[in-house]
């Protein structure tokens, strides 16, 4: 191995040039631009790094598939995407987003963090072993979407669809890094998502206010359903919400406690009093980690602007999202969150998804490849990693663990001030060189993983 | 009287190339335009037709004064007011909003039904008596504000300010007309309004939704704390809201039951399946007439736009209009609301007043005044005038019911299809030439009311 981390530390400059130039294509997936620049790109600097790529298009923007056998054939999928969150308000960077800077041994640009930095990271890790080995102790598979900053829409469709293609052993996301104590960090799951617009509809038309004696308001429908979905008390009272919510697990709970949240800076930086229901400590990390929530994005209706007008709208809308946890599954929440609707007499409110659903993901604790991928950080950190159940974040996971039955951890270049879907994102470039070498170790010890399981270890 | 009549009918067309002048003034007080040329149009204007007139400056925009005394001391106060309603949308406009155009025997433009006709019709009723008979036969003052559509908020301090100059028996409102049956309507009273914004917090930003599981959301706030306020039977839950509506008299009610409130068109016309509560009949109009409203006007929270974002916002804003009866008063009614969130435990939630509020006032039904004015109609039209305990409505009668103690009626050039405050506003010009009577004749009867009720009579 230590010719692999030298080859690292000797080459990581020249792989944060192809970084940089990597951070130079916008492609914008919310507001479809650059995608083809950006695909092209990426398909071209892949192969430049060894790896067999190609396009394959889907329903929205195309996926890239690259693979690179090596000496085993246990194998090794690279889960990614080359999308971007838009980079506005653009008033608020240093430096022009797309204009890639280093500063303070920082790299600063959309999309650095999440997750181009773990792209180009993964790449430097395979080209030290083909450099000095002309191999890879194991095969590697690259699946790359461009649409995870809009929910990932078609991956579902796309892995049922390629299912052998992607056929793997395990799994290592996108996302993550270390946390403030620079100890790394490595999540083993994603909630799931339901993303709807609820909307009441009144008269024909807006009204003038004084028809609010005797003429409906959308806005009070929307409140009075709103309020009967989730209560002071923040218990969601759609019937049977937390019938599949997992219990943690002993295991679970134990890690959970041993781990730092930041939560003191957390409640400080956010000038709160209190988290909800007053939380703190162990019960603070578990709601944190653990709950699904319903979460209202917007709410919008009638007139908004400065002053007083006095209307009666004929419209109001909110948009809620619900982030899931294992084993909830997105579709049964959309049906009871229209049965409860129409059992509390709100039959008329109307429920529009605004994206496709996402199901939780969890990796096992005591997945062989866990250990992996811990023991990976502890050669190259010299630190215990943190092991985190799930991250609060959501991600099109359930396709690779429950589909394609992929043990599946997150790993990537960040730290917690990197800011992503913010201004001025970055990067720490020595987290870029230790995240490199975190999967070039991964990689190495992935040839004891079969034999240590006996079998390729997918997710109950 | 006859004569009066006649002047009326041969010189109206000219009263109407002043209204069209006057109604080239915009004037819009929401937007702060075309004041200070309304002011001083409509003064040259009052003098033109014989009235004493001055611009008497208030805190706001202001108040223009005018005299005529008569034959006698009894003296009648017109309330009227020289703003209009903003004319937007444009495009929705037959022909532009301040380019005054008859058609159909109709007259459109931006003000003329609300309420500029009102102010044109009582100058040509008075220019026919001095053409006349050389004199009226009652004394007359005008008040004409310039702030009606923003809620009038420096009448009741510049009628505290001017009592005695404002000193009169009786007061004629601005607002109304005739129904679809031609029948004429005499409104007896406005209701009250207190506007308030009601603003909840959150963290110091905007957060990724993912941490809605331990981070307040300010839109959570705001929906529970709006449900505590009125339930879904749309009970108003604030303590003591109720106490000091007044309970509908006999005469009340048995005039309620005889009037038509087009209920049935009402509904059609706004593609309703049904009122709240399912109210019908003398349910309808009793609630439509007598009854306060709690009526979110507006409300903004997060993100609104098209699609998903996955945000936790830090503010959320409710804008609300409270109608009020007699005998409900606003700061009351705004103390309770104060009191009402605190015990509810929503002492976080902000409330902003936005416009200074009002009082609601009714001029009782027995009051002699009320028989001049329903008496003069009947002369003029030929037809019992449908008497309406109370506008839907709101305005600053108060301060003449109750600070100046004067019986007030609401009469005007409107019709039910006039569409003030919306496009292609505009009345009909019969209407007009029938309502410049209507005043004459309130002029001639009223040499008989000191005498008919002993004194000037007030409200209770």
């Amino acid at each position: 191995m230590e010719e692999i981390h030298e080859y690292i530390d000797d080459h990581w400059m020249e792989a944060v040039e192809d970084l940089k130039r990597f951070c130079r294509q916008p492609g914008i997936s919310a507001q479809g631009t650059g995608i083809d620049e950006s695909v092209e790109f990426l398909v071209e600097l892949m192969r430049e790094y060894g790896i067999q790529t190609e396009v394959l298009p889907g329903e929205g923007f195309p996926f890239i598939y690259g693979e690179l056998p090596g000496e085993s054939r246990v194998t090794l999928l690279f889960y990614n995407h080359y999308d971007v969150q838009p980079p506005e308000p653009l008033e608020l960077w240093s430096t022009p987003p797309f204009e890639p800077t280093v500063y303070d041994g920082n790299l600063r640009a959309r999309g650095v963090s999440d997750d181009k930095g773990d792209i180009v990271a993964r790449l430097l890790a395979i080209r030290a072993y083909l450099e000095k080995r002309g191999t890879l102790p194991v095969s590697v598979k690259f699946i790359i979407e461009g649409e995870e900053e809009i929910g990932s829409p078609h991956v579902a469709a796309f892995v049922e669809k390629h299912h052998d293609l992607l056929h793997a052993d395990a799994c290592i996301w996108e996302c993550g890094g270390v946390n403030w104590k620079n100890q790394p960090v490595i999540h083993l799951g994603l909630k799931g998502m339901l993303y709807v617009q609820l909307e009441a509809r009144g008269a024909s038309t807006d009204l003038h206010s004084s028809m609010a004696t005797v003429v409906p308001n959308p806005a009070w429908r929307l409140t009075w359903a709103l309020n009967s979905i989730k209560d002071l008390d923040e218990n969601i009272r759609i019937e049977g919400f937390y019938d599949d919510v997992r219990p943690p697990a002993d295991e679970e709970r134990r890690l959970i406690d041993s781990i730092s949240l930041d939560e003191e800076e957390t409640r400080q930086a956010l000038s709160l009093d209190r988290f909800v229901r007053g939380v703190t400590g162990f019960e603070y990390k578990a709601r944190h980690i653990l709950e699904p929530t319903c979460n209202i994005c917007g709410l919008d209706s009638g007139y908004t602007g400065p002053g007083s007008k006095t209307v009666l709208p004929n419209v109001a809308r909110a948009k809620i999202d619900f982030r899931l946890v294992p084993d909830q599954r997105y579709d049964d929440i959309l049906a009871r969150l229209r049965r409860h609707l129409d059992s509390n007499g709100f039959e008329d409110i109307l429920i529009d998804p605004q994206t496709e659903g996402e199901n939780p993901a969890r990796t096992p604790l005591d997945s062989p490849f866990v250990s992996v991928v811990a023991e990976a950080a502890r050669e190259v950190y010299g630190l215990d990693p943190v092991l985190v159940p799930s991250m609060a974040g959501s991600g099109p996971m359930y396709s690779f663990a429950h589909t394609l039955r992929l043990p599946t951890a997150l790993i990537g270049v960040a730290y917690p001030g990197s800011s992503p879907h913010a201004p001025d994102e970055h990067i720490r470039l020595a987290d870029f060189v230790l995240n490199a070498k975190h999967i070039a170790a991964v990689l190495q010890n992935m040839t004891s993983y079969r034999q240590a399981s006996g079998k390729p270890q997918g997710v109950p």
